[in-house]
Parts: C-alpha cells; sequence; structure tokens
C-alpha cells in the first residue's frame, strides 16, 4: 500500500528516513532541500502540472509530493515487547480530528512515548494530513491500531500497566501519576470524552488543574500536556 | 463592527456572555440549546436556506449561525491598568493560523493569562474560525493588538515586566522562569520562531526540555505547556 506526501518538509523528512519511496511529483522549476536528496537517491522524479498536484496532494503541496510506502503498524504484542523498563503508552479512545492526531505524534515523539494505540474504528487512521501536521514525528512514533480498546485495556493490565484515564470530572491530577511503572495514558474523544466502558476499565482518572471559565483544552493540546508531566516527572 | 459565529457551541457561549447579537440564522427544523436561549432573549430568528447560511458561515455551521458584535480589544495601557499582581501576559510573534490562536486563546483562559497581545499585521486575527476553535474562550481572555511588538516590549519592561522568549536554541527551560513578577512570555511564529529584533530584545529565553528526533512541537501545543508550568508554579 502506498500514501501520498506532500509539502517540502513532511517529504524531506520521509526522504531523510528512509522510507521506500516509489515516484516523487515537482511542478515545474520546483526548488527544495527534498528534491535535492530526492534526486541523491536516485528516486523516480515526475514533473506535472499545478492542478494535477493539487488533485493528487491537495492545496498547501508547496509544488513537491511523494508516493511512498505506507506506514507500518505494530501489533500490541509487539509494542509488548520493547525492553524499555517502565513503558509509557498512549491510547487515544477516538481522537476524529487528524490535525489533532498529527500534533499528538508530535507530542509523543518529543516526550518519549513508547506507543501509540488508536482503535481501528471510529478514529483518524495515518494518513497524508496526519503525517504532514506531525512534521516527520510519524516516521518515529510506534502506532498500534487494535480492534476493541477495552480487550486491550485487558491485555495491558495482564502484562502489568496501569491504566490512568484523563478527564475533567475526577480529583486526582496529572501531579498524582505514578510514573514508577509501565503506564497507559487514555485520551478521550474531543467532543465527547472517554467512552463508557473504558472509563470504567480505568485503573485511576486523573485531571490537569486549570482555572478560566471554559474549563477544557484542545485534545492535542491537554495530551501534551500530561505527556509533558509524565516526562518530567520521570526526571527526562 | 458585526461577526459572524456558527456552530451550537460557539453561539451558544456567545449568548451565554451576554455579547450583543444582531440577528440569529438557522436551517429549517434546526434545533438546540442556542436557539432556545436566543428565543428567551428575545433575539431575531431568520430561517435560511442551507447553502445561505454555509456561504455565510462555512460547512461546519451545524445549521446555527449568529451577526454578533465584533470583539472589543484593549490598548496595552487598559491591560497594564489591572490590578492583578504578578501579571502573565502572553505576546504571540506573528502566529498565522486561526487554528492556532484559537487554541491559544482556550489555554489562556485555563491558565489565568491576564492579556494576549497580537501584532496588527502579519498575525491571525479575531475571526470567526479564532471564536469557533477557542469554544468560547474568546469571550474570557483580554487581547491587545498592537502595531509594533517591540515598542510594547519597551512599554512593558518600563512597567517592571520581564519579558521571556522561547527558542529551541537556548539552555534555560521553563522550570528557570521567575514567577513572582510581572512576566510577558514572548512565542514566535509557527514555521519562523521569534523574530530577529524581538529575540534579542528579550530580558531572558527558555526551552522546553524534550527528547525524540522532531525536536519541535505545535505552536499552540508548546505555548499551553508553558503558560501550565507558569500556572502551577504560581501554585494554582
Amino acid at each position: 500500500m502506498a500514501i501520498i506526501i506532500s509539502g517540502k518538509n513532511a517529504v524531506l523528512k520521509t526522504l531523510k528516513a528512509n522510507r521506500k519511496t516509489f515516484e516523487l511529483y515537482i511542478t515545474k522549476n520546483h526548488k527544495s532541500d527534498a528534491l535535492d536528496l530526492a534526486r541523491s537517491k536516485s528516486i523516480k522524479i515526475k514533473e506535472v502540472d499545478k492542478p494535477f498536484l493539487e488533485g493528487m496532494a491537495g492545496h498547501s503541496n508547496q509544488g513537491i509530493a511523494a508516493k511512498v510506502e505506507n506506514y507500518q503498524l505494530l501489533t500490541i504484542e509487539e509494542a509488548l515487547k520493547k525492553e524499555q523498563k517502565n513503558k509509557v503508552f498512549l491510547m487515544l479512545d477516538q481522537i476524529e480530528d487528524p490535525h489533532n492526531l498529527g500534533a499528538i505524534l508530535r507530542s509523543c515523539d518529543a516526550f518519549n512515548v513508547d506507543a501509540v494505540i488508536i482503535p481501528k474504528r471510529r478514529s483518524a487512521s495515518l494518513n497524508q494530513t496526519v503525517a504532514k501536521v506531525s512534521t516527520g514525528a510519524i516516521e518515529h512514533v510506534d502506532v498500534v491500531e487494535v480492534t476493541n480498546l477495552n480487550q486491550t485495556i485487558d491485555t495491558l493490565k495482564q502484562n502489568g500497566f496501569w491504566i490512568v484515564g484523563t478527564m475533567m470530572e475526577t480529583e486526582q491530577t496529572i501531579h498524582d501519576i505514578d510514573v514508577d511503572t509501565n503506564l497507559c495514558v487514555v485520551i478521550g474523544n474531543e467532543g465527547k470524552g472517554m467512552s463508557r466502558l473504558v472509563t470504567k476499565n480505568c485503573d485511576y482518572t486523573v485531571k490537569i488543574p486549570m482555572g478560566g471559565h471554559v474549563n477544557s483544552l484542545n485534545a492535542s493540546v491537554s495530551t501534551a500536556i500530561v505527556l509533558y508531566e509524565i516526562f518530567h516527572k520521570k526526571g527526562m
């Protein structure tokens, strides 16, 4: 399976990560580091019309796109086999907006998350928008796709993971997270939060302390703050 | 001046904040709490065609839009007059993406920022996208629009503010921010970071400690982490 990546920075990051690239598409007179790198790697380069590229890769393509091998997903068993002690996993309970997923992958890379678990259905998946917004982080974060989040929670518990849900209506805060263990943080849907059953299956839930009137944050923002806090508590 | 707000939640928040509302637009058979509230406030309601509403308010309008009074901007002098001790201001040095600005306003509300300073030119301004993404936070955050960021930095310094820039290439981290004083945090442009002169005018600069490969975060994400850290250090 192949997907299309576009934009100078995203294509450059993809090429640098040595992802298998089938073909590069550029508009006339296009110049970029990505193009130079593709030339040095002897990748097949095709000059195309602007409308053709827009049809293929959308408006903000900056005159360059690449057809590359699709992102490899891990199974939960593969993610569990990693040798890292006190793993940090992130479970996304139906994040729908690909911009949020892309920004979340960027934060996962920055704060050393060992695996991101997303459900096969009712979730944004790894497409070109996600790849672009992640600005290359998608190449460095292990993503696990599962059919059933609650079965996965069972598997994680059997493997010594603590499941930490996030919500507004709870007493403990992110400062109370015990980071000296295997940990799976759960983030809920942008509008509805975590689903009922996932909430029930969490070992405990935490909130981000905040003031103000609106009492909620953007999903990618709250994810980043939780991950940052864990990263910081681990002394990294 | 009037602007258009659309979507059930954004319109509801706007009505609840008692913003002057000139007219409400709904598609046939629309039902929402926002509509009920508008009725109870005797606001003029107009039933319109779906294409008309899309032309006025874009695709994701959920069948409701309102023409409301534009957001009031403060002058820097008005923002300085606030009685809050140890104020926290946020200066956005050319944030271009309205989605980022909306998410940032949401974080400013959550973490008690006293004023957000944006430049008149080369910046996202308070439009309907920003209002929508902010999910009502725009009603609670004071925004100052200035013609020249560097002159504003001078004014702030004369009023006892410390100017704290954010960038990746610096030694001190956000843990080193002294919060027992008036503080203005500066966040740079999504791609280019802070401008050269603004960087020079900062009293000191800090970074967010992180690992990973990509070494940068989404602009609204990094803003939120800095604001969260300050909020937390202030013991709130």
